[in-house]
């Protein structure tokens, strides 16, 4: 079993792209809505968060973890590899990093993200490790969650905080722009059309699950459980967290309370 | 000893207004910001918060509980006053109900708060205990509080959004506006415009103050302890915490992480 796990309801738009390429492959998902955002909290609560996280989805027989959320993935991946050597564990960041290389021509990348990712500084590592060339910038939008997560996806104030966040990367004249953060393909369009024709996006879900197919497809994971349908577990449900979940899968999905969730 | 608690950092307006009127008296505050916030969350995993957040400030000496935040103090107030029967409790909703019927002249009131707040119905069922005449109208604007954290206190989208917020109170036509969340008093004057000079502001962190100064100061509580600094935990520290805190107390502040604070 494939489990994923997030700091809330963005990552199923993770785990819609893991459903797309691999049909069949029964698959686990945790969102922390009872602790839910992750990005503005301090590296140390979210590499707790996250352990607690991987525990709960190995507790209920999941053999992979794919982690979807961006801000867990940029502080806690090291830890959770280190603590949790048996277990392959994939991460939203590094995908993207290696995409982003593969498209820019000018070597000027920009990243958006929580600020828990962008004050990580793991984009510009990843990236310099790769290519000491390449110059990135980094730029926190932490209103876009919320707005994601209220519906107000054309609404003209969205447009202006969109445009707002984006006119330092603009400026700086990057090519490619990575969203880092699970809600940001949600506004996938506007961000386009704010970044302008000549801006690369790179989408974090399709990658990962790409790096997640070939890994599971490659006879590694042959006794991974097939068919069923996803169990999607939070350990908070409200109407509103049911009604973003549709928003993210893109069909009505049924949330289940996990009694048993790290609090 | 007067033990303060809020979903995170917002409640220091609460604790700014008890300073102000019970100087020399001892605060201990306890904001839950590796769990924040509260009002996006179920009344079921905010009554958990709450009593927990009580135990963690009686753990640590106080004497009275003040629920800062509106979220809990809508949805867990009867729980907390059931456990701890011994202990005086005091909330941020009942002092604004009871100042707003004091002030409103046409009867027809508005309330503004999280969704959780509103959606508890706590304010209408208040009102209406108290007179069955009155017309409330509640409105959720979940967006003002991130708004606040990210200090854009001033841009146009924020002007944008609070009158959004505010029109379909208007057109109901409120005169008096209670301010149900404590990030609210921070956006006063821009609330207060938008809403028109007619409509009276209720700000529940001066209500909540009278009445807690009302009843430390009748002798109830004359062995509560004076002098010192206020101390104020916090449940996860960041430099935007640290940030959103001075903004809230207008002065620079301490907070300390504390290590046994609820998970």
């Amino acid at each position: 079993m494939i489990g994923v796990f997030d700091s809330g309801i963005g990552g199923l738009t993770v785990l819609k792209e893991l459903m797309r390429r691999l049909p069949g492959f029964r698959f686990l998902y945790f969102g922390d809505t009872a602790r839910t955002p992750y990005g503005t909290k301090s590296p140390e609560t979210i590499i707790r968060y996250a352990i607690e996280d991987t525990e709960f989805l190995l507790r209920r027989g999941a053999q992979v973890i794919v982690v979807a959320c961006h801000s867990a993935s940029s502080v806690a991946t090291d830890t959770l590899r280190d603590r949790f050597r048996e277990v392959p564990i994939f991460e939203v960041v590094t995908p993207s990093v290696e995409k982003a290389l593969a498209l820019t021509r000018r070597k000027v990348i920009g990243v958006i993200g929580t600020r828990a990712t962008i004050e990580s500084r793991i984009y510009e590592r990843l990236f310099r490790e790769r290519d000491p060339g390449v110059r990135v910038y980094g730029r926190a939008c932490p209103l876009l969650v919320p707005l994601v997560e209220e519906g107000w996806l054309k609404k003209p104030e969205t447009r202006m905080i969109v445009k707002k966040c984006l006119l330092p990367l603009k400026m700086r004249g990057i090519d490619t722009l990575v969203l880092g953060c699970t809600h940001y393909p949600i506004l996938k369009k506007l961000i386009a059309a704010k970044a302008g024709r000549r801006v690369k996006l790179v989408d974090p879900a399709e990658e990962v699950a790409e790096r997640v197919q070939a890994f599971v497809e490659g006879k590694h994971f042959s006794s991974l459980a097939k068919d069923g349908e996803p169990l999607i577990f939070v350990s908070d449900l409200t109407p509103a967290f049911e009604e973003v979940a549709r928003l993210f899968l893109g069909r009505r999905v049924k949330l289940l309370k996990a009694e048993d969730a790290p609090v």
